[in-house]
């Protein structure tokens, strides 16, 4: 007798992750394959890296905020070596490119996808375990090296079915602040640091927040006070004068831009980049309605060195709106150069594929979602073999299809198929083996008159929810069924 | 000046973990998205867990070994919790279905990809991280539901490109030997599990090792003696006679199996469902060539109690042989009570999907992989757009393509384009574009080559190594290249 009561574990998924059923997975594996086959199309090869990283292999930069190596899980290794899961992906590539510099090609492109995770505090749709999608290219410094990886992405969204319409990139580029600047003597590290934060806040605060912020300084609802980059009046107006240098037309904007941000080195550099950048994506067939000149967008604040670029969706309905960005990326010199002395230029992008995937379920594209396979009732024991051998023709003729398990009456196989989302049900008893026949349910239809949403529309084009056929006329019963779904 | 020398990190990846390039995750995928279409046809619907599971909630059970919780990865989480990498896709679906039992249809029926982690000594070919495909049905207590998991990996074996010819599943059910243990009145649970122990190394130790560890027990060549099952003399026979009761055909191997385990109520059970099992591939079209009753197959030691199934390559080539098991599976009816207290009828299969890669590489699978992109060269850096502009075009009909974005000269960027395999490198310099023509490389050509491998037929069907033609040809030329690749 069994009677020592086990302690038994509760069953439930550790905090801030998730399981996810049939239509979540497809929406993710069409868009990784989507975006997949667009980064080979521009010759970059795939690439899969650890899960794990040394720690100090890994680093101190989140790309998308400056803060120091926590947020990530890390455990000891038992020779006492520091590993942590990665956070992102462009990390290893960084640490793989330096381990192999000889043996890669050069300038080395890959893409890849993976899992990362981030030990951070869960919440509603914030989870710590993700998919990314990145492509990058290590060892050019060509701005055509930007203008690529930016066409790229484009036509990765394009691919994965977003409409063109409502995504827009938008890029911009490191020198030309800094160009900016240096011409107005702002030279203080720090200073400079707390130039990009406030700008990088325009969204959040508006023109006002970020003018208090570029100055002295600026107190929020709660009382609490933010210290300002003390810049002197004319520094302000060149600031703000420069995050409104935006034009219709990417020539207009650099043209402005050379006007806004006064002369200095760097500034030039930034100009004629960006001008380069453009003069690609013209070449490839991008238009400012696809990917413009914006001098707000910030990103990683101490992560890139030149061009930066931003995906967002600019549809003019609420329900999008809400998205913002779906992906990012830009240029980043020093990544490889942690492990090697030596600068490597590298640039790339990061689609944000949960957020790319729930941007698309709200434009109606998970609708394409799950549909189950044909289900052979089991309604006798005995004729097993039976079922079997119809489910194998079905799948012979190309249908997806299965004998239904349980141990459960006709009432709950159909409510069973149902739940599966079957488009039919086959029955095949006692009258149906006597004649020589089956019968075949359109379960499709059900739903459909369930919802109300046929408007018996069905039933006029000849479907009535349930039919018997000479056995040998399932497979074209079945594909009629398929065929005329709602 | 930047003289305070920073101490770098090492680039290396962590051991027991490995990066992997284009060839080697495109086989991977081929052979995941090949079982998954065959999973899908047979009603599995895809699903994905994370990588974390609560550690008490993941269980004690390794498959593959009777041992406690080690060999994972684990953590503590803020809440300290422990948190510990999943081993395998198994646990996290008992916890998933425990978890949301009123929510799923029943029988449940999924397939997944995932990676998994052990913390085990690494070595060569030993890795820490290795991606496991997974089918499984979770309430259904049928011998179908075994048959039709065993249909499932075969379709999946011979989808993913393994010859049907050197795959074999080799079927048995535990309650046989459970059946003839209790025959032979050996009730202990301990000794049981010792005769297991023992039978699971008959292809090591071969009949003799198998008989001493049955017996007294056996003293290795190291002189360490490991103590035996102590079964009796007649029983020992019995065991012996069953490991041998293979013939050829299912039947007739059922019917000599009847002879030699005995009489006994789950002995009767287990013939009963093998012969169900049986009936059920046959009428799936799976014949004694591809899945035959094999008594020696234990598997996971305490973790199936029913019918286990292990795939195996049998070429007769030496190098396909060393492959052996390429993975398993097998009824564990207990998983999920371990959560709810309630029997759980499950059965299962894992396809050894780093295993299916190697063999698949050595049956020449591996020569499908990589193909590079066609390669613009960046002649004269003033004219990047139209490199660019000719990019697009050959994308736009279909070729990968890409502009050598590096700095290097002429020499250089063949090279490059060579090591990324390119079928053809594009030259467009003052002559090209003087004359409005385009002059292309044809590299695949220069390999064969250089490998000697084309017998000059290639010149002979009249490849040269390089042409020059109108500008309006360009694709036509790459597709005439690509076409007669040697």
């Amino acid at each position: 007798m069994d009677n020592d009561a086990p302690r038994r574990p509760i069953a439930r998924a550790p905090r801030g992750f998730q399981d996810r059923r049939a239509a979540a997975v497809a929406a993710e594996r069409r868009i990784l394959a989507a975006v997949g086959r667009v980064c080979e199309s521009y010759g970059f090869e795939a690439f899969d890296s650890p899960a794990f990283e040394y720690a100090d292999a890994m680093g101190k930069f989140l790309p998308d905020a400056d803060r120091p190596n926590e947020g990530v899980f890390a455990l000891r290794d038992d020779d006492e070596q520091w590993m942590a899961l990665r956070y992102d992906l462009t990390a290893p590539l960084a640490r793989f490119v330096a381990e192999n510099r000889d043996a890669l090609p050069r300038p080395f492109r890959r893409y890849a996808f993976g899992t990362v995770w981030r030990d951070e505090k869960p919440g509603p749709g914030r989870y710590r375990e993700f998919v990314q999608c990145d492509a990058d290219t290590v060892g050019s410094s060509r701005p055509e090296a930007d203008a690529e990886i930016i066409a790229m992405a484009v036509e990765g969204y394009a691919a994965a079915g977003l409409p063109r319409e409502i995504t827009v990139m938008k890029v911009n580029n490191r020198k030309l602040l800094n160009g900016l600047l240096t011409a107005a003597a702002v030279a203080d590290p720090a200073q400079r640091l707390a130039v990009l934060r406030a700008i990088d806040k325009l969204d959040r605060l508006g023109a006002a927040g970020v003018i208090a912020l570029l100055g002295e300084g600026r107190k929020d609802e709660s009382g609490a006070f933010t210290k300002g980059a003390r810049l002197a009046a004319p520094a302000i107006d060149s600031v703000m004068a420069f995050l409104g240098a935006a034009r219709h037309g990417r020539s207009e904007t650099l043209d402005r831009l050379a006007e806004v941000i006064g002369p200095s080195p760097e500034g030039e550099e930034g100009l004629a980049e960006l001008s380069r950048i453009g003069a690609t994506l013209t070449a490839l067939g991008i238009g400012e309605d696809q990917a413009r000149f914006d001098p707000a967008v910030v990103r990683g604040l101490e992560y890139y060195t030149g061009a930066v670029f931003e995906a967002e969706l600019v549809s003019a309905e609420p329900e999008a709106s809400r998205f913002g960005s779906i992906g990012g990326g830009g240029r980043y010199d020093d990544l490889v150069a942690r492990f090697t002395g030596e600068r490597t230029p590298a640039t790339g992008f990061s689609f944000g594929v949960s957020r790319l995937a729930a941007a698309l379920a709200a434009g109606g594209g998970a609708v394409l979602a799950a549909r189950g396979p044909v289900v052979v009732i089991a309604f006798d024991s005995a004729r097993m073999t039976e079922y079997f051998a119809v489910a194998g023709e079905l799948r012979r003729a190309g249908f997806a299809a299965e004998v239904y398990l349980g141990g459960s009456g006709m009432k709950a196989q159909m409510k069973y198929a149902d739940r599966r989302l079957a488009p039919a049900a086959v029955i095949l008893g006692d009258d149906e083996f006597a004649a020589g026949t089956v019968t075949v349910k359109d379960l499709d239809l059900g739903r459909a008159l369930a919802a109300g949403a046929s408007d018996n529309r069905a039933w006029r084009e000849g479907r009535p929810g349930q039919s018997t056929v000479p056995r040998g006329d399932l497979v074209a019963e079945i594909r009629r069924i398929i065929r005329t779904a709602p």
